[in-house]
C-alpha cells in the first residue's frame, strides 16, 4: 500500500515542510543559524532610503540575484521633513505587529490549529525630551508600547494566546539586545 | 533697523525651525509628547500587510487625511513563505539605521556640523531555536546586532561620532521596552 505524501497547508503554511524544517534542525543545530541585514543611504533631511536584500540562513545566502527591497523612511512635517515615508519608529512597532502575527499562524499551524485571520493595532509612547538631550531622565526611545491581537479562530484560546512571545521582534523590543556601531569617517 | 529672518537649512534640516522646536518644549513640555501607530491585518500565510497612517504630537493628531503608508511582511521561501516583502526583523534592523541617521543628521545641524552623506550597512544574527521553542536558553530575537555608519563631512569627528546614541530605535532596540499585549479572541 503506497503512502500518499500530501503537503498539508494551515493557516497558508505548508505544515508538512514546517515539521521537516524542524527536524533538519534538530539533526544538524547549525541550519538555525540565520544573518539578516539592510543598508541604508542618505537623501534629504530626514529622508533616508534603505535597501534589503541577502541574508543567510540554513547554511547558504539568500536572494543575491533578487531586486531589493527598497524602504523609504522620512519624518513627519511636524518633525521637519517630508512625510514621503513612515518614520524609523513608525516601522519598528510596525515590524512588532507583523512579526507577532507571523509567529502566531506559524505556531499555531505547527499545532494543526486554524486561524482565520489577525488584525491588530499597536501605539507607542515618545517622549522627545530625550532624543533632544533636553532630559537625561527620559529615554530617546519608546517608554511603553501596547498592541492589541484580534484573532479569529475556532480553535483553543488557551493553545494560542501567549504564542507572540516567541516572536523575534517582540523580543528584540522587550529585551536588550547587544549592539555594535563601528562610526566611520569620510572627506 | 530691520532683522531679516533667513531659514538656514543644514543637512537638510531647517535649523531655525528645529530651534524653534526645542524653545517651544522648553516652554510647554506637553508640545514634546509623540503617540506612534501601526495597524496590520494577515493576508495568507507569512504574509501580512500593515497601515501607517496617523499619530499625536505636539498636541495635535497628524495624517488624518492621508492615504496611509501601506508596508508588506513576508517571509523568505527557506521560512515557507513568498518573499512579497522584507521580514519583521528585516524591517527592525532597517528603522535602526534609518535612525541613526536620522538622529545624527538632525543632532548635527542643530549644532552647525554639515554632514554631506551617510551610508550604514547591519546584519544581526537570529538563532531558530528561540523562535521554534527547540531551545528555552536561546532567545527568539536577535543576539546580536552589527552595523557600521559611513560619515562623509568635513565637520568635527568627536562631536559627531555618538549621536546615532540619541536614536530613538537605538535605544528602543538596546534597552527593554515594556510591552503590554492585549489578546482577544473573535469567531
Amino acid at each position: 500500500m503506497k503512502t500518499i505524501q500530501q503537503s498539508k497547508v494551515i493557516n497558508g503554511v505548508d505544515t508538512m515542510a514546517l515539521n521537516q524544517t524542524v527536524a533538519a534542525i534538530k539533526t544538524d543545530p547549525e541550519l538555525a543559524q540565520f544573518k539578516f541585514r539592510a543598508k541604508n543611504r542618505t537623501i534629504h533631511g530626514g529622508h533616508n532610503q534603505s535597501e534589503v536584500k541577502e541574508f543567510y540562513g540554513a547554511k547558504q545566502e539568500h536572494r543575491a540575484d533578487k531586486e531589493p527591497f527598497v524602504l523609504d523612511n522620512d519624518e513627519p512635517h511636524v518633525l521637519l521633513s517630508g512625510d514621503v515615508g513612515p518614520n524609523p519608529v513608525e516601522y519598528a512597532i510596525q515590524a512588532l505587529l507583523g512579526c507577532m502575527t507571523t509567529t502566531t499562524m506559524y505556531k499555531a499551524a505547527a499545532q494543526g490549529i486554524e486561524i482565520e485571520s489577525i488584525r491588530s493595532e499597536v501605539e507607542g509612547d515618545i517622549d522627545l525630551h530625550g532624543l533632544l538631550g533636553l532630559d537625561p531622565d527620559v529615554r530617546p526611545g519608546y517608554q511603553e508600547i501596547r498592541a492589541t491581537l484580534r484573532i479569529k479562530t475556532k480553535g483553543p484560546a488557551d493553545k494560542i494566546r501567549n504564542l507572540y512571545r516567541f516572536s523575534p521582534v517582540y523580543d528584540t523590543l522587550s529585551r536588550p539586545v547587544p549592539i555594535k556601531i563601528d562610526v566611520q569617517f569620510e572627506d
